[in-house]
């Protein structure tokens, strides 16, 4: 069985000694691979190619920076379907939504070309007499990333194109449950041009995060996964001097007004709860109706809506939703159903039973839907990131707002309405940090920036776009005068200002 | 004796039962007031009193609190000379310096006014077909500030007036050693308009801060003050879920090079180190002379330069510096004058014996210059924050920027030369967060922002100026689109992405 | 009779033997002062004043410019009163209205406080290697308004503020029909420590344009008025090489859609067709009716409100609109009215017959409402620049929106809706400038900028905002690397680039 | 001989009547192909097939506009040497050049792909209460580009790209001596995917230009070029309404300060003078030496660098400088080589008598190096677009400057020193739009702007860069409220201000 391995300082590097953990084909539902995990000597290997690197990499032009990353959008393109190939066989979701992922990553990179526009500082004549001062935005030195399974390509690609392009060099600890994909994009990096040691991965577990969390080298840390993990890099990366942002989990409501086009909130639901198996931190597993007649429309709709959708193997054409990542998760996410059943949710469409001819051993659950939902149910309070989406009713939009905003989550939300001065009130109040309006989905573009509040994030900065750039790089201001010939100038005591 | 209470909700609040503590004179070396130690009750019902009044200050436009601001600035002008007095009677600069030092705080609150223009988010339109995003920065809610005794004026208008413009509401914790004119300021905010609730005071010590950073109520903290505490903040700020940024220490070196013009470097110098009887942040402790011949020509110009220096009452027209803020200041500083002495650095001129015939009892200590300083010695490595400069000596640019680079703190730091590429060189790769070239403080300008590297500052963001600005505010990113009437759209299984 | 003169270098001037011209009280009919007309050489005084006080001004820091824009916003506030009173008694409008002009013109002197942060460069580390490059924006020498009588006070304030915080002398010429509260501002300004030169004024007609727009030292001309004048004044100016931004005329139409809200548009058309008597570019003189239902429905709404109007001299408390501003101006809006009735419009309300009891002399006509406008009418092409409202009902949104496009001017425009896609849909696709929705006078806040489209807006470069310090400044750009000592570099004969 | 034609509509079309021209190649000194020379009907179906393509494009996301142009970026990489080819063949510039100038274009083409970012527009929330406003930068429609012989490539690859990803587009006129590579450029841009009728070419002579300037249709102009016509364009095309940016001649200095690093500016000053012929608008023509020290020692190092400079045919491997374009060209440099000889200066290197073996009939000319040239001559005060460099004495910085700011241009200019004051001194003060230190070509970065001063630019905005991002937009700027449910608002009848 292959080992997936890591890459450092340019080379891919295995250690025949090292422990390693299954990676499975989720449709398969058997492991095809497996992947070493880092030992601590290995990550301190990966951080000192990366310290090494830094220097020239710091002085190098952020234009030709820039230009490694066009070329690099140009490999992702030419190898896109070798690259979703690769999520589907590990992740499992179906080749068109890997597609989505691998887009929404290139845009980042596109982000990332940016570089010459992006590092500008802000440049001051005259604060005084004759004075000048501007600011310059200077690389931190070796900074790492930690990312999750569900978005193998894209979550990395948020993070280190940015940062390298700023000046930075890497180490990324991406899923052991899907490392192959993320592997693949650093060869294509080093065929586009990186020099060695810019960029490195550890695969691993929490051994390697200790060693880059415990790393004095390590200037700082960006992190997505579960909130309690990125709570704990969060506070353990602060008290070591880092700068960390730590994205953690999510349970994004999206409220239906009654004046919303009902059709169109349907068909946008259905993509945002079962796309991609519901494993995503954007997706909607909830969704609030405003008054019992679009609760019940709701209900009816989605119930159809569910007997249309197509699940099967990511891999062939035409399927809606694949298997979940692993079976531990999909025990895990089956036992939530029974919860809410047991709970006293009504289960209006039952995925629990569904069987695929074609990939009998596969992680598959069909789409759930329940409805009449309460507040106290562990199906509404936990995150379930699976093909799960629950009905809540109220009567107002205040009463919706109130329910979003006593979640301790507050990632994305999204309202369907016609109404302008709805939509005005919702997106100025409700206490998430990504609000759509009609759009269900509403993860800002590359060049916003990406970030949730309450406990969905962790950190000042949001994820990449323009906070990105801030993030990755350290304020620098200068302030210059230049003596003038023969002029003496007498001490000042006092404090110095531009009056 | 006179007790300097608290100020909640627009009004004073005393409490006569509180615990409270001297506050001298330093000039006349004894304590003529004393300031009240909030208890945490206390401390809670200032929090109260601001989380009350944060919904309407939020709603209430930009444009208008910024009004606030304008008529705060010119009630500071209109009051200089009474606050003024009151900086120098606690603390005991020089009236001019404490004029100084009023002047930079103002042209944070003129920063403050621009606030309509800090508050503009980036707006995209067709980001997808037909679908705009744009970003908001919203406030945070309730944020604390804790100041220290240096800077009882200018340090708290760095905080509060733009976290106030931005539309939060605030409780600010100042120096128990200087409370009278940090709490002067906020009566004329009231009596400039701002709204009971929004900007509070309480005086106190451990347990104040305590109080403020277990409030789960309070989002934010800005705290400047010594390296130990700052990280302590930090930290357990961090852990509990706010943001902070914590201001620290500071050691910073002056690079003299042989092209520099001499007599301007050491006018400069002799602000920079004995202003404020070197209580500054922004002090320069040390002088690193490149070559024996400037070390020699620094070491007789500075001593001759001392000789000229008055020293003497703050509130004494004409006098250069004043004493020390408290007798355990004094006696901490001569203690390291000793130490000085005792490690072998070799004490041009000596400031111990210095006295104050119209003064006699005032924490007066002269000014003091060592030669020959080393690396190792504790008047090197530790911030003394009194009069004391050292001339270190090397041999080259390149010596002296390791030795800046080796040293703990990365505050701010100089440059004396006339050669551009000097400059450019030293500016570049030096690792402190402010340089100056030719300028000795370079305390970045209000509409640029100030923050240390390494051990000086914990957190991403600096104080005041744009960063400020980012810190006292929350990203919200919106993305919105309007059904087309009648046009029934399909779902969408795979992530969305503008391709 | 007291005669207006000129303020140059500081100090009123008056020629006894020069031109001179009415100026009416417009309530009481008659002419209570009259104004110099400057002479080509007293233009070429005012000039040569400018620029003699350019070199310095240019060399004083923006922050120490802004500090004089912070007093003259105060000295605005207190002497708000007095200036009033001058407009009402040259303009004729109601004083409460006259408040209105100088909050907003005061919003502009805010905006000209920020020039610290908006005279910014972008500065870029790296262009190569060692090589950094930033841009300045510098003044550009003596600069001149030109600006008309219906907003006396705010006009000027859009240019000469923001002018000269960017480092500029200007030359102002204001109009001739309402001098004395210009005069009164330039007044204030020095007041507030304006240095001699900065800020000129001439008061004339034609031949002190053309001394304007001749002189070579002039470097940019700001203009606000009829389109004619504008295009003439834009095609002269840059022939000579000058920058010139030329506002001209307007003909805004609101569109009223079924679904908005009717009293509100109601209430909101009133104030953008009557106030000031209809002279503002931003009125709104046509408003467009999306069916005939609400056609009716405005019809009988706003003659119903029109008849609670209250019309009278400006200085009466509680009325709603003044007379017009001159008798000439009386005839020819008196002279469209009758026009429109011979064209076939209905003349729902007729103000013609207005006589005010307390003013029987005064240039008052009441307020006029049209119905079944239609495009090839006279009243529905030229600009009234009085209280005429007009009525013009089409069958769809497209239509409407095919109708503004096809009008001559583009300055503003505005949808009452409350639909979420119709506002998008408008906002998106009209040609026009300034667009509102729900708000009947979009006029941008002094942070953003104003600038009609098609021929109410001639040059780049819109008013105020962002815009104005654009126009106010130059562009340079520096490109700079320091040799290395000791190193020889060949002769490179390639064109650079940053490869 | 082959005729190149135009490119309409994304179909080459050729007149088989229409007029022609021949187009040389000047190493050969024949004619080797001849230009078909546009009627106005041939422009106005351009502008046409531009105005119907508009719509379509308009709609298009910034981010898919931006697409296009990164895989346009890696067709001109790919096609590098084809493209070098046509120019040298039509330009004679030597290939290494050629190269040069093509990157410089690419980097064009990179800041074009930034679109996304740069089409940002600020968003404010509550201008007043509950009203919300932004600004969006709209495309302008057909705009029109008019470029000149001496880059073929970079020059058209700085106004097509950024104005056809800002949404608009284009009719290019290129030069009629070098129009084959142009023409390939918008072969590639087709193939890279940009949709027929979105860029077009017409090549052409006055006949074209005139048809471009009085289109109706056409909104906007970019022109580069000499400065008779740049003025004339500029007059015309704003009288006609047009926004017109027009880059017109040059003569840029060099000052040599007796600090300087000699060998490095001796070496700088070769390529500056002497590349491409001195063809171009950012050549150096003119070094001012600041003593005669100075002066002395350039005059012998000059001569000696003069002496090691290859001349040859461009396609000829290791030659420094090619033929000048045209013998029309050749003769007009050569007979201002005699003027200088007859107005008195000292020609201390003649190249009038050079001859290359391998290419006889070449428009060849040596490289020319006079001395003591004083400001009245001809070679001194006219742009001579030739290998002619001019040695002008001073006597000081001042004098340098003094010298620069009276000459009729203000182009590019730089400085050669080692002193920070004299730098900061002379970037300050001098009257030119781009400035070098130490950088004899100081041309802006694709991403700041660039643009001269005085008579070397007309209008508002530089090209490309930020500015050019605004020359090719129209700012609107929307004020949206929306209405509260059942809330009726009164009547304001007076101006409204966020008070």
């Amino acid at each position: 069985m292959h080992t997936v391995g890591h890459f450092i300082n340019g080379q891919h590097v295995n250690d025949p000694n090292a422990r390693t953990q299954p990676v499975f084909d989720p449709a398969l539902g058997v492991a095809t691979r497996q992947v070493a995990l880092a030992s601590t000597a290995t990550v301190q290997s990966a951080i000192a190619a990366a310290e090494a690197a830094f220097p020239a990499w710091r002085e190098t032009p952020p234009s030709k920076r820039a230009r490694i990353m066009f070329r690099f959008k140009q490999l992702l393109e030419e190898r896109a379907e070798q690259l979703c190939a690769l999520i589907t066989a590990e992740h499992g979701k179906v080749l068109s939504d890997a597609l989505g992922e691998l887009q929404r990553g290139i845009e980042n990179v596109e982000f990332a070309c940016y570089a010459p526009e992006l590092l500008k500082g802000e440049h001051s004549k005259n604060v005084g007499p004759a004075i000048d001062s501007w600011s310059e935005f200077q690389p931190l030195g070796v900074v790492a990333g930690i990312t999750p399974f569900n978005f193998p390509a894209m979550v990395p690609l948020w993070m280190w194109p940015l940062a390298v392009v700023c000046g930075n060099t890497f180490v990324l600890k991406p899923s052991e449950k899907t490392p192959s994909s993320t592997l693949f994009l650093v060869e294509l990096a080093k065929e586009a041009g990186l020099p060695d040691g810019v960029l490195n991965i550890v695969n691993g577990d929490k051994e390697a995060v200790d060693a880059l969390i415990d790393s004095p080298v390590v200037q700082a840390i960006s992190f997505v996964g579960s909130t309690p993990i990125a709570e704990s890099i969060y506070t353990r990366g602060c008290a070591t001097g880092k700068r960390v942002q730590a994205l953690g989990g999510a349970k994004n409501h999206a409220v239906v007004m009654p004046d919303a086009d009902l059709d169109n909130a349907v068909s946008a639901l259905m993509g945002a709860a079962y796309g991609s198996c519901g494993e995503r931190c954007m997706a909607i597993p909830v969704v609030v109706a405003v008054g019992d007649a679009v609760g019940d429309a709701l209900a009816e709709r989605l119930a159809a809506a569910l007997k249309q959708m197509k699940v099967g193997p990511g891999t062939e054409p035409g399927n809606d939703m694949g298997p979940l990542v692993t079976p531990a998760h999909f025990e895990k996410v089956k036992g939530y159903v029974d919860a809410g059943v047991a709970e006293g949710a009504t289960l209006v469409v039952d995925g629990r039973q569904t069987r695929i001819a074609s990939a009998p051993e596969g992680f598959f659950l069909g789409g759930c839907l329940f409805d009449h939902v309460k507040p106290g149910m562990t199906i509404y309070r936990d995150e379930i990131f699976g093909p799960v989406l629950s009905i809540v009713r109220v009567g107002s939009l205040d009463e919706a707002m109130a329910l979003i905003d006593a979640h301790e989550y507050g990632n994305g939300t999204c309202l369907f309405t016609r109404d302008g001065e709805a939509a005005r009130y919702f997106t100025d109040r409700i206490k998430v940090g990504m609000v759509g309006v009609n759009v269900p989905l509403p993860v800002p573009v590359s060049f916003h920036s990406f970030g949730g509040w309450k406990r969905s994030l962790f950190g000042d900065l949001s994820a990449y776009g323009p906070d990105g750039v801030r993030f990755y790089t350290r304020r620098k201001t200068i302030t210059q005068r230049w003596p003038s010939s023969g002029v003496r100038e007498k001490a000042v005591f006092t404090f110095p200002s531009n009056q």
